[in-house]
């Protein structure tokens, strides 16, 4: 069966929005999706607008996802939307994400996937009822040589792990800018909007889920020091928190918005007996692979020593720098090779499955609230639970 | 009046090309074009394959250009395509520009720009007398820290410029792998279908366009030493040229294809008299600014104090890193909201106007024409003749 | 009073031993001490080959360090050593620098500063009984970057410090080589030798040091976590400790032997409201200086545009790398000007005296203490106390 | 036989100089030289005055270069001095060093040799018909990664070498800072102190030399554009040449004095048929291995899988940065340890004789010729002559 482009419809990302616009690259990049539709802002008016500067045809152009959820379920399947992606602050990706699967629709959602633990367990139970198909866009596991550094951890050739130190320090909150009409700020540290949690919602979550996707070990107690560094904050812009794995590894988590002159320095290390790996965000397409008694070697994206998961996400030679957006759109093309392959009835391939999903949303707010747990309590060590 | 998606027509690039896939991608990340038609290979089952791969409806999956051109300028305004893309190999350039810019089609051509210099002068005659947009992908011009670094030469930052090195080595044709069924060396290593010179033509070029992009200079002399390292080949796989530049600055320009272990490392050096800047494509979004008498400074990619040409070809965040593929989009995006503008009878601005054009393919040609036949000579410094 | 070369009776540093021969070599450097008698083994035999092969007259070589205190306090003073330094493990430091201070000879000391808090403040109190100089070799806070960057926390250009990170993994103990009859490894995992911490005594200290040194302030509370990483040690090889510092920043320090792949990769983060300053031991001569709205800076060693403290402890002009011997230098030169101008009865200027002395001893031993008190409650916070 | 610390005699090098204060730390940091006597000014005043402040005695502290090496070589054998180290300007190199040759002296001196070829030829006849020992510090290779380098070359690891590339930019002469009273500026832009040439007999030896040591390679022909960019110089303060090695290698060599934000960016990277290497001053720790199909390497000063070669003249452990000095203070070492074994009637081994010496000094001011005559011819291609 001959399977097209997918056709997406995307829930919030108006005029002026952030991350809708990443989305949207993402999804093109591959021209294997197509913005088919959309409910671009919880204003009528202005999602309109938005839709018409994006091509989008009148009749599917709407004016709230209520609608387009319902609208386009009744069309007949060759016109219908594949599947819904929400990139609506965090408040508001519960109740499109619920009308969606129950539609028939899979979903496509920026995290955190929801507000509480107990959205995202609802969420879960939806998924895995329905059998549809959730990505989260946790972008930075859609990176090459992160999959480079996860597939070396698993094939042993550290040996058992040891420790990981991951940091996430920016530096965009140091000034109260939520006072000064920046509206990326406004909703973040607005619990209303965010959550319990500010900085450790927004990229300690990054930081956590970094963690495990390439240690392939999880969480089990947290130690959290959470700071509100700006006065006048209700949720934290800053915080540390020591960690345990449950192969007995250490860890450290550092996660900060108040670090000034830092753009998005995500860093990780993670150290086994026989050697360790190092990477940056930054400077995304150079692993960094250190060895007890050899010289460090520096993994590079693009080469065919790489490993098969990494050289599958991969989309130029080396020296062809791929960035952020490329580790966005990975996420996206793993997502739609999934569905094209349900779609044509085979099975999709390990490397296709390879996106976070609703699991790792679940994990990531349990992280949120253990973590704001811990910090309030006086007693070192908390047991991770979800 | 609304413009829609502007639709392009690929020459070339189907199955298993390298450069295809790139301009494809490249389309598409803004979502401003879409690929509405194609003749993707010499081959009319190879290209009808290729087609159908890329979801292209069989009455847009044409056997040849010849025929693509053809019929689609016979279409309603509405359906025809407004360009076409040109992505095979450099002797199969010229041919399928022309009859595109007789059939009144806008042009988008890969690098080097014709297989001769003539050829590329008469594209640039005809591209004047039809009024036609022609946009030719020198990539790395595209990169929003070389948009920065021309900025600050152009505002006079480092006074007037006294020297400027250049180079460009890259390792994949260190070994003889034309002989080995490689594909991509085995065109560039052939003079029938690369021309008359092999890397100064592949990416030679690039450098010279890069240095003079940057600095706003012309080379006036030039003092070349081209290498045919790897035994066998007919054409240079490395070469070193001594410049000197139209304000009196000298400069150094090498390249190579058989430095070994080099991937595309592509760097440039621009000194003035108050200071200087340096840029390595292999870590795109830091541009290195020294100074006489202070610390040298980082300008990163996505930041406020960036040039508005900066600014404008950025898509991400500061931190969020953009690469070669964000580049490439530049220039389509930049040729695409031109073609746009015209469309609505406006004039485009000169940031939508920044992209290489015709101009810079004759130049190009001609410092390949320069450099062959200063290397064959035994005199030190030859004119730069176009 | 002309004052020639000061003489340094070492106690320890003989044969095979690694920090003693780093002494000698650091104390050449300027051309201001010379080692004129040495004590240089607990084995007399040893003691003597060793000054034997350090070109010690007979009559200058002593068979212990009694004896050396002993018969040159008898000595007139212009053949008299002005100090004794001593390298011996820490376990061997108290009872020499107890023995030199009471017969009136300066002492330099390898950190950390005692076996135990209490003997730190013994010698505490002795050195201001007797008026005598004790420094202490804290090598990293003598590079010329720390004190520029100290200089500039000083000046108040990052506003108030809100967080600190300070990082200092290495990988030499990733096995237990201790068993294998590595003789530095030997004595650091043994607690008779080395104290009741390993990692942390050993290089935590150092981290500690540097954090306070370069941001003037002083950890009030922490929360440590200390592991033995590898299976049958005694002491610490590893740890992590949250911190809070006296104007409440917050901050991480991160300390291990068994990070495999690791030199001696001692790194600090110092973040303000305005801007923050990060410094890597493993490449010193660079400081980097980020804003929260302009480029970073690159301050670089031997520039003119440093501050006077940074330019004062430079021999090189820019660009001509300075490393970890001329950082130790930096120790005794500014020792050796000190004693030099009491000798030559005038106050040592504030550069001059700008080394660790016996104060910073106590509080590194107070450390020691506080994190291992730390490391086993299960308390979250600990006050720092001494 | 034992051989005491090797006594140096200092010509030059008083108040105020800048690379005599080099040469006295680096005799100094292995305790293997003293400073025994100097004449160390053309002004008998500035030279008592110099010597006092060294701490020489009044009879080794001498008014000028006859005086001390004709007294010294008076001195009875067990006070005489063992070598005169050179440290005034080019000029005043040849007839300190003749005189000290002819009364038995070995000599240290700094590059370049002399002020003409002819007086190096001179020298080299006068070292072999005395058989002593000539050091000549070319610094940069003494670092132990440029050992390691030269080692990995010699071995074979990257198959026959095709190109090299060599740069050194600085810019510290960008302004005529000669005219505003500049010591060091002032003599080396004047032809009657320098000679020949500026920028290339200043540091284009240097890029020369280590190219030439390295690869193990001879230069054979060039094709030299030389600068005077600053207005008003009469000698060159910038260059560019073309080369070709004895085995048909080509390569670039880059010297730039006007280079402006540059410190001393001496770098140099070696191609070979299986890959190649790549090294920077500024960073001299690490040494860049890169290959054609797998990860490049770093190679890390101190580490146990380094040559003899490097471990030989390195002095910490890994981690803990060498720098110019101590790459320096190799020479010295190396050179005193071949006096040292001449004296016990031993061979030095390789690893001792392992400095440069005369016959690298006439090959440098064959350099400086050979690159002023090219600069002048309008012929592309000059063979090298000594």
């Amino acid at each position: 069966m001959a399977v097209g482009k997918l056709r997406m419809g995307m829930i919030g990302g108006g005029k002026n929005a952030f991350i809708g616009a990443v989305h949207r690259i993402a999804a093109n990049i591959d021209g294997l999706i197509e913005l088919s539709c959309g409910a671009l802002s919880s204003n009528p008016e202005t999602a309109k607008e938005s839709g018409r500067e994006l091509f989008l045809p009148d009749h599917k152009n709407y004016g709230s996802y209520q609608e387009m959820i319902e609208k386009e379920s009744l069309l007949p399947e060759s016109e219908r939307m594949h599947f819904v992606t929400i990139v609506t602050p965090n408040f508001a990706h519960f109740a499109p994400a619920m009308l969606a699967l129950e539609h028939g629709f899979h979903v496509v959602i920026d995290k955190p996937i929801t507000l509480t633990l107990e959205e995202a367990k609802k969420l879960q139970t939806k998924v895995k009822e329905t059998g549809l198909t959730l990505c989260l866009t946790y972008t930075y596991s859609g990176y090459p040589m992160v999959k480079q550094a996860r597939q070396m951890v698993k094939d042993g050739e550290f040996g058992q792990i040891r420790k990981i130190m991951v940091e996430y320090p920016q530096g965009w909150l140091s000034l109260p800018s939520e006072k000064d009409g920046n509206k990326q700020s406004a909703w973040r540290t607005d619990p209303s909007k965010s959550g319990i949690s500010g900085c450790m919602g927004d990229i300690g979550t990054h930081a956590a889920q970094l963690a495990e996707y390439i240690s392939g070990l999880e969480i089990t107690k947290i130690c959290a020091d959470l700071n509100i560094v700006v006065d006048g904050r209700a949720l934290d812009d800053d915080g540390n928190i020591l960690l345990k794995f449950d192969n007995g590894a250490n860890g450290v988590l550092i996660a900060s918005q108040i670090a000034a002159g830092e753009e998005n320095a995500l860093k990780i290390k993670v150290y086994g007996e026989k050697g360790s790996l190092e990477w940056h965000q930054e400077e995304p397409n150079t692993l960094k692979v250190k060895w007890l008694d050899a010289p460090t070697q520096l993994y590079r994206t693009g080469n065919g020593y790489l490993s098969a998961a990494a050289q599958f996400n991969t989309r130029t030679p080396s020296g062809h720098p791929e960035g952020y957006l490329e580790a966005f759109a990975n996420l996206y093309r793993n997502f739609a090779l999934t569905i094209k392959a349900q779609i044509k009835g085979e099975n999709p391939t390990p490397e296709m499955l390879d996106f976070p999903g609703v699991d790792e949303g679940v994990r990531g707010m349990a992280f949120i609230e253990n973590v704001v747990a811990s910090a309030g309590s006086d007693q070192k060590w908390s047991d991770f639970k979800i």
